[in-house]
């Protein structure tokens, strides 16, 4: 392999010399630069990808820290960057923080280290001090920020969403699960559905749940049904817990939608698949993470931008753990 | 920040100096590097991630490659690997094949370009040109070689068993789904079910399926009972397409497991969540990432390798899409 000693030699200046004509700092006579560039020209002289972001200070990877890849909403925003982070040419370094500071603080910090030239960040660390002192742009993904641009879906407006259509469908003893506390989209929309219940004229429970885990989903649905036995209407803080809660209510030989009703959120790919298909508020995952992308390549590029914060729409997906409306009234 | 030019004006020699004593290469005075070293340190000079990489040719990147992270089964292994790298002070860069050749290339071609130190790659592509002239090490996941070392599941055996238990339980018109031909852990579990099934006594159906997407799975489902109206078992390619199977059997009003027995293969964190909750193969997803980055870090650290190619076992999960066993028979 030609290295850059080997240009050096060749073009009769220092190593230096080279690599101040490579990264273009510094003065250096054109005489000289003529010489250094025949070299590298004559020698097929190619500084690999480390070796120009050194030079040039820049690179073509983006790091991307989400919660944790395995809560199957992740993929899809995972894919919805990736896809249009390789149709620009960047490529991904990929972290797990587990909402964990410690953790995204020694991501943040081998991101950094890495030379990467921007962040896509979906934890929902509260404590901005991490993002603070980073020198290259962020981009809050699945989470609000003021201080930051940020692409998210709106999920208070969800949260009413889910809370009308159950009502609108006759619900009259509703359980409104409250997601974990330290996760920002979670308690968007439990304060939205809680909003639109608290205005309603039903009665409703409030159950606090702590994570959005498989395995702690089972433990909340049963709890669910021993406390309240007579829920008519679920408003899950997700589709894996919603999943769970369906799963427990057929086991206990309750019909769906007729003896209860359940509302996820999300929309993820499996929810459909199950029976009865899962009716849910459908967060554009994909298309989020496209569009964090895409905000974050114009920044990069410095061009001008339209929007900090964008917000995307959530939808209700009528499917079977709900009734159909009678339009009649 | 500090450079290396001010390393090499401290030291009183030139930047190609300092370079050779940071980088370990040529011949350097003992004199000249204990200057160059009382300099680094008076100056806190820390030469970045990159750059380290650039000197020391040596990087703590690692290169990971998936055919989808949108398939449940990939999340579980990706995670296996990240947790171990994590530990081990490594970090990922990541990318999703599609299965597609040139895809893959291009991610292999700027995997190296970033100075990985090491990848694994859990791609179905047959051609081993891509590989073939990395000079860094592989280890392979999901998918078996000759050639390099890999982690996998016994697939084969996985196959198997299904069948075993599926004719165990009874059923005597079986639909054994091929999986996509390209996707040799699917042609595994197939060819393992088939060898089972056609020394048995009992009709059996093959019908082929292109993709594990979810999107298809549903088709391929609606296909089977409109193909094979009076089919009382069904093998699936994996847990997605098993997950949709059980879904149109229900629409359709069949009992499960009474009429109709479904085992799946994978067992994905949803399965059990189903209802009623999926019979299944099990492969250790998370396990088998994990296995891969212990591999991969031994191979990188040049300690002795016991077993290049590591099997991992599967097991029969024995849910409620198939009947109880007559022990007395």
């Amino acid at each position: 392999m030609v290295t850059i000693r080997d240009v050096a030699k060749k073009s009769g200046v220092s190593v230096a010399t080279v690599s101040r004509v490579l990264n273009e700092t510094g003065y250096v006579h054109e005489d000289t630069r003529k010489k250094v560039m025949a070299a590298v020209e004559e020698l097929k002289y190619s500084p690999n990808e480390v070796a120009r972001s050194l030079f040039k200070k820049k690179s073509k990877l983006i790091g991307l820290l989400l919660p944790d890849i395995t809560n199957p909403f992740f993929p899809q925003l995972a894919r919805g960057v990736e896809d249009e982070m390789q149709r620009e040419g960047y490529r991904l370094l990929f972290g797990n923080s587990d909402e964990n500071a410690e953790k995204e603080m020694d991501y943040l910090n081998t991101f950094i280290q890495n030379n990467v030239v921007g962040i896509i960040s979906a934890t929902n660390n509260k404590t901005k001090t991490n993002y603070k002192d980073l020198s290259i742009p962020v981009v809050f993904l699945d989470r609000t920020s003021n201080d930051y641009p940020s692409v998210y879906a709106d999920g208070k407006e969800g949260g009413r969403i889910a809370a009308d259509e159950i009502l609108k469908r006759g619900s009259k003893r509703i359980t409104l699960l409250k997601g974990p506390a330290h996760i920002q989209p979670a308690q968007d929309r439990f304060q939205g559905a809680l909003e639109v219940l608290s205005q309603s004229s039903v009665d409703f429970h409030v159950m606090t749940t702590t994570s959005f885990a498989f395995e702690d989903a089972e433990k909340w649905a049963k709890e669910l049904f021993a406390t309240y036995p007579d829920t008519d209407g679920v408003l899950a803080s997700n589709d894996i817990v919603a999943t769970a809660v369906l799963h427990e209510a057929l086991r206990l030989g309750k019909s769906i939608p007729e003896d209860l009703q359940i509302i996820g959120f999300d929309d993820i790919p499996q929810s459909s698949l199950l029976f009865p298909p899962l009716s849910t508020i459908r967060q554009p995952a994909y298309e989020m993470g496209k569009e964090a992308a895409q905000l974050l390549v114009k920044i990069m590029n410095k061009e001008k931008i339209e929007q900090q914060h964008i917000q995307m729409p959530v939808t209700f997906i009528d499917r079977n753990t709900t009734r159909k409306v009678d339009t009649n009234g």
